[in-house]
């Protein structure tokens, strides 16, 4: 999708896994694409830390969702570590059975204080969401 | 934008606007377009209902976002004046500076106690939004 | 409630209600209350815009909840027109039923370039509420 | 607080563990306290998972806010394992330093197709909590 279309700020998918690598060391989350204002994130749960049923937490969702919309921020300003979530608001559409969970943030607006993005994630198929964000990130105070 | 997908309910602008006009004495807000699973709502307010500044009042960009997705549920479900709004987030992104705010919802799931949409709202330029939002529907409880 | 708390800012109901007068001509939603950090806003809407059944619309529900977190931020900085919303998410709980809408809104943070609030609205029965909303408002960009 | 309250339902921090123990193997996130129509949740995240500068993540206080607010409903319902997360937002307002985060939820509503909730948490001080929410929980279809 958006083929063609790229980060303004120039970032790379390999770039934004090279940082998360190297600050957040224990994590499995990672960004898979990134394109013009938006990014999809990926992450697969330990077996052990699914919910009865095979079932990905909703925390973990909100995890992947809250994820996208940070590496969609570095699509405009660059990877910027200190980009904080100030809220976001999750809708839980159905349960998130699967192995891996993906979301896709895409930026609505990226102004000079904060960056608000609306997220969709899924398991298996992406026309069957399993949960709808939206959010804002607000860039370091200066 | 969509042209040629048609509400599964087969529901019309002209119907839903009749429907307004009969249960909703005074209101000025009306359905400009409808397709498959998505709607968009216009709404010009009174000069004197303005904010300084020639400015559409924050609590006005809410009901014209609301207004959307309730015309979006009748898109799936028809004209059903008793799905009400469950809960609805917004984001505020710039002053709604001009004299109509229109919203377009995309319904992002369609359950039998609930529907999400999506929100978008502007004035002017629909590239530059105003607000955006997201939310959830309950049907009639039987 | 809260007997004998004052805004830290010194604000009283009577300078916050003459400043609405001023800036929103045509405004009928007024402040009640304040005290240290929090504030209840009052609004009557006219009989023509009830919902069928005397109901107060959600988007008249949303007003009063934004109004009475605008109130509640000028406790903490004073009359500051420029305090803007930045985002609000409200669940509807009841139909809205009576003639006078009230929300009161506590401050849970206020930091120097935003305040979050939570508020709870209701109409004849405080023990009732109507809807709750929680919501960030942002200080003026310097 | 709330001394001498009781959950309506009778249900207590000895059953809600214990149910929590034979569903979520391998949760570290616990009940606390409980009271009428009120819950406390506690999680301490394993060292490996902090962020940088020993804060406890986003998603970590997403998680525990969430809990609490299960357990509220559990107050009022029972502990009914499939009443589920429909919507949660949530709003950061400092980070998480400390070694355990808990978080309060208290209900505003309790129907009977949801439950709606207000949640603070905090780490060291509830007095400065670290993030606010609100949310919903939908019973079981029938």
């Amino acid at each position: 999708m958006n083929e063609g279309s790229h980060p303004s700020s120039g970032v790379t998918v390999d770039q934004i896994n090279a940082f998360l690598k190297e600050v957040f060391t224990d994590d499995a989350s990672t960004c898979e694409e990134v394109g013009d204002r938006w990014a999809i994130a990926r992450f697969t749960p330990s077996e052990s830390s699914l919910r009865p049923g095979g079932i990905i937490s909703g925390q973990n969702v909100f995890g992947v969702c809250d994820r996208a919309l940070y590496y969609a921020c570095f699509t405009v300003i660059g990877i910027e570590p200190m980009v904080l979530t100030s809220e976001l608001s999750i809708r839980f559409m159905r349960p998130a059975r699967g192995e891996t969970v993906r979301a896709r943030a895409v930026l609505n607006h990226a102004g000079r204080r904060s960056l608000v993005g609306t997220i969709t994630a899924w398991t298996d198929d992406p026309e069957r969401p399993v949960a709808v964000a939206q959010g804002t990130y607000v860039t370091p105070q200066r």
